[in-house]
């Protein structure tokens, strides 16, 4: 080895001892005759001492170095002087006088400081990744994101789960999201697909008798871009035979409590894990991955108004709507133009419009309320008493905003969450520190797609129905409940699982009902059929997004961030330039041709 | 959880006990009333009793039981009666009083026993690899190559080194074998390629400072199948800043030893690896990695038969050539047509042809030997002080036969290096216990390309050169030495490895000599000049392949019997059908039209 110690490791037990490091510059400063160099491996810093009363040629070789250069030093640790120790550093209370240098390789000079943490832009980031690596905040996710597998390894390895590769090259089967396509050379006209996920693999793994299978797969959709998306990403893929809802949330509950005390202890969060219903969370927060953080639930003021004489209130619930309200803390003195604005985003997530009631500008106690310091345009329709019982019902205080909407259910509920979430935001209500985990059960099994007019499976086709539910299957499929669990944390639903159909004619009539036909159904799924008929456990699954629990984990705000070698948001990698244009003759061996007149 | 212990952990110190388990019935034999059932599931068997006596209604529905079906039994552990233990099952002590039972899913009769180790067509295997990875067998390879795996990633783990997903969709770099085409959807007439391997991802996470990087990682070859190659496969990719060549082989016969000793303790194999030069092993063993396992090492006989009377020898070798041979032990009976055969595989395999030199029947001490036990065409050319002498140089006795190359030096190693492994394994002089490890250095930099007429890496072009052959590199590019460690396993390379180039120049002179133009250097590669620029650290890394080394430890012939969903030779996925048509809107979307009419 170049080095015998690595530069974070340098401490005062070490003192007097002789040591080679080799490393990058990190930073240069010269004083006097004297040149001090901090030096970085992937440890952390130490700081090098050339004085040219040591070693002149050392000293005159040591006169050349700029930042990024690699070098390789040898010398002897050393105590820095009285005054000089740098507490910050895990080594400042150390220096390394060096006795020689070797140049292991030269740097031109960055096109950003890798030696500070200041914004760069994004693509000059990505461009030079290799440089952007470099940085503290980089080489903690990096870190990070191994120490996280490593312990969910370990966690599944200590629990019977057996890690098994799956093929990604599968036969495309268009259900959900579009496929990468790969053309076959040896079968001309035809195409393999890059896996989305392995979930009919390890749902035959389980008819195989593994009983308990993971694998930390790469999965391809080729959706649209975003900051947030990328073409290939990393899940927790996760199967288990003989299990019900309830083994499965213990067992993530588990692993992800056991995850965040080892690798990120720092960070608060509540156990048990909530258990909550996707009808009820719906309700009180009108989005299926609530951010638990923070409260500003969604109240109903249906009982208080519905006698009101604010006709838009009462006519609303005589024609079975609902009125629904959050309360906004310190906000009652929000301006025309900043209330327009959430009336705006109201209508643009389905509600007809937004009955704002600001209470006043200071902050006090609602029994000590009086109407003057009530503005809205409902408050000459209601009684200060009804404004209290709405208050209270929302927790608003004198000095908040209460936003109250009324129309249809689920459309008062969306216009409200999104309200809740894009506030929270804004008021920063949510602890950045905290953890707020929780398990979302009872979703529909169907949903109804009013675009294509037939049913669609709530997550996927090889979901479970409720026991009890089955003989609504055919007649009334919307009231079917799934065996469905989600794991949410954040605001974002970081696990979707359920209970599996393990049945034949289950499956086939799911299928039916979702609109496949026969033949359909054969093509896609009839290897999973036909399996199911030789000895199908009943099992379990799950699969949570890797790289979001690391991104989460890190504090990150976009999953780019924990992701060595992402591609920008049109898809490219900057790195690499991919993707590119190939010769005819690579064209020509998979049997197909180019449109070059789009 | 349907279960609350595994069958095979059921023994005589839980006797008395109550147990819940489920799991896949066996085998069923009915004894007068008695009915049992051997249960399994992924730890093991363990024999479960339905006595009519016991409760009948349970009895009535253990009647309807085949092979297969998925079951939960409840009942207590008892001894089993005295003479009826078996002593070759770990649970065969005890068994299973029954009292209740659920039969949680039936199964049709498998097409092949998955309680019996029996061969079953490839085709039929693969068609129901569900069931045929319930087979002992293939369970067992499973759970070795989660062990090899879950060895492989603590080892590395401990030493500081960190797993980084590097992405699968590239820009396609045609160098070596065949690329995977991904046509974009978003860049029409763009491709991007499926990784061949992580190699300049890996090397720009050195110039990243990362130090110490590994990746169980997935990788694609359109290549032609064979019985043991698969369209995709499975290597540790590692590399590692601020090393030598000793460095790495020190890591890996660590890494290697301590994998045998804990996955496989029953393995034999001899430390330290040794560490052999290839120009010498072409010479022993004629070919780059040889089977170790046994000796019959090419011996060369220039010296003796230089100045003898056989024109073949004396001739050759006064064109320059030489004259080499290998003792076959215990074949001095074999007759005219088996020599025959092996002539032609030595033509076939680039020798003229081949002199045969039989020491008789019967075995015996060589200083004994007389001309009479003695057969060959050359016999009455030589004396029997050149032929002891010859017999002495192959280590042969009585009894053996003894094969003679004469001509061009690597056509003669060729050949009777072909012949040594084809004898080797047909008189099975290899312990198939035994794991015979070595390294293989020291091997050309390039290796000239006569049907191109041009150098070619002789394994890829990111190798560094010897520092003391660098004044050779433009002048006799073939002198030139590379910086390789392969390391090589009972006759297979398993891992292939260098030190690389660091520095910008070297590489852009070592593509030149490679004949590709600044055009195409920029463009296949020149995101990794332009990152050695920026401060690349010295580094080196290797490249084991995991589907191998789990077939050899496993002891299985072909790495398919150790992938749970392999394709089989026609590229075709059994299960699956894989590849398929995609409809024509899926293939508008990626701008591509197919070629039907070939």
């Amino acid at each position: 080895m170049l080095k015998d110690r690595n530069c974070g490791e340098i401490d005062e037990k070490l003192i007097g001892q002789s040591v080679t490091l080799a490393g990058w510059v990190h930073r240069r400063r010269d004083h006097g005759n004297l040149i001090f160099i901090d030096l970085r491996d992937r440890t952390g810093l130490v700081q090098c001492v050339f004085n040219p009363e040591q070693d002149s040629e050392t000293h005159h070789l040591a006169e050349s170095l700029r930042i990024e250069y690699v070098i390789q030093v040898s010398g002897r640790i050393s105590p820095r002087p009285q005054g000089t120790e740098n507490r910050k550093l895990a080594t400042g209370a150390v220096e390394i006088l060096v006795e020689s240098l070797v140049i292991l390789n030269e740097s031109k000079t960055p096109p950003f400081y890798v030696n500070e943490d200041v914004d760069v832009d994004e693509s000059l980031r990505l461009k030079f990744r290799y440089l952007d690596l470099r940085r503290e905040r980089m080489r903690n996710n990096i870190i990070l994101r191994h120490n996280v597998v490593t312990f969910i390894r370990q966690y599944l390895n200590e629990r019977g789960f057996l890690e098994i590769e799956t093929p990604i090259l599968l036969k495309s089967t268009p259900e959900g999201a579009r496929d990468y396509l790969v053309p076959s050379r040896l079968y001309p006209g035809k195409f393999y697909a890059l896996a989305q996920s392995p979930q009919q693999l390890k749902q035959l793994l389980m008819v195989a008798g593994v009983e308990r299978y993971y694998q930390i797969a790469r999965c391809f959709r080729d959706e649209d871009l975003r900051a947030d998306r990328q073409m290939e990403f990393t899940q927790l893929d996760l199967e288990m035979s003989f299990v019900d809802e309830d083994d499965m949330m213990t067992l993530l509950e588990g692993l992800f409590s056991s995850l965040v005390e080892n690798v990120a202890p720092e960070r608060r969060f509540n156990q048990p894990f909530p258990r909550l219903r996707y009808a009820d969370i719906m309700e009180r927060y009108g989005c299926d991955k609530p951010d638990l953080r923070f409260g500003m639930e969604i109240a109903d003021l249906s009982d208080i108004v519905a006698q009101s004489l604010f006709g838009v209130f009462s006519g609303t619930i005589a024609k079975g709507g609902v009125v629904k309200a959050i309360g906004v803390p310190g906000c009652g003195k929000y301006t025309k133009s900043q209330i327009e604005e959430l009336i705006e985003t109201a209508k643009k997530n389905g509600a007809g419009g937004l009955v704002p009631i600001s209470l006043g500008n200071e902050a006090g106690v609602l029994a000590n309320l009086t109407m003057e310091h009530v503005k809205s345009v409902a408050a000459k329709y209601l009684t200060l008493d009804q404004i209290q019982a709405i208050a209270s019902r929302c927790e608003a205080q004198p000095g908040d905003l209460i936003l109250i909407a009324a129309g249809d259910r689920n459309r008062v509920n969306a216009a409200l969450g999104t309200l809740r979430t894009e506030l929270g935001g804004r008021l920063g209500l949510a602890d950045p520190n905290a953890l707020a985990f929780a398990f979302v059960t009872d979703f529909p099994l169907f949903t109804w797609n009013q675009e294509d007019e037939r049913w669609q499976p709530t997550h996927h086709p090889f979901t479970s129905p409720w026991e009890q539910d089955l003989p609504l299957l055919e007649a009334e499929p919307g009231k079917v409940r799934g065996r469905h669990y989600d794991l949410v944390l954040n605001g974002y639903e970081i696990a979707g699982g359920s209970i599996r159909i393990h049945k034949t004619e289950l499956q086939r009539k799911v299928f039916q009902i979702l609109g496949h036909t026969e033949e359909r159904i054969q093509a896609l799924f009839g290897q999973l059929l036909d399996a199911f008929e030789y000895g199908a456990p009943p099992h379990g699954g799950v699969a949570p997004g890797i790289d979001r629990v690391v991104a989460i984990l890190a504090g990150e705000p976009t999953i780019r961030e924990v992701i060595p070698f992402p591609k920008n948001q049109a898809g490219l990698d900057l790195l690499f330039g991919s993707p590119s244009e190939v010769s005819q003759a690579q064209i020509d061996a998979v049997h197909i041709s180019v449109k070059t007149d789009q």
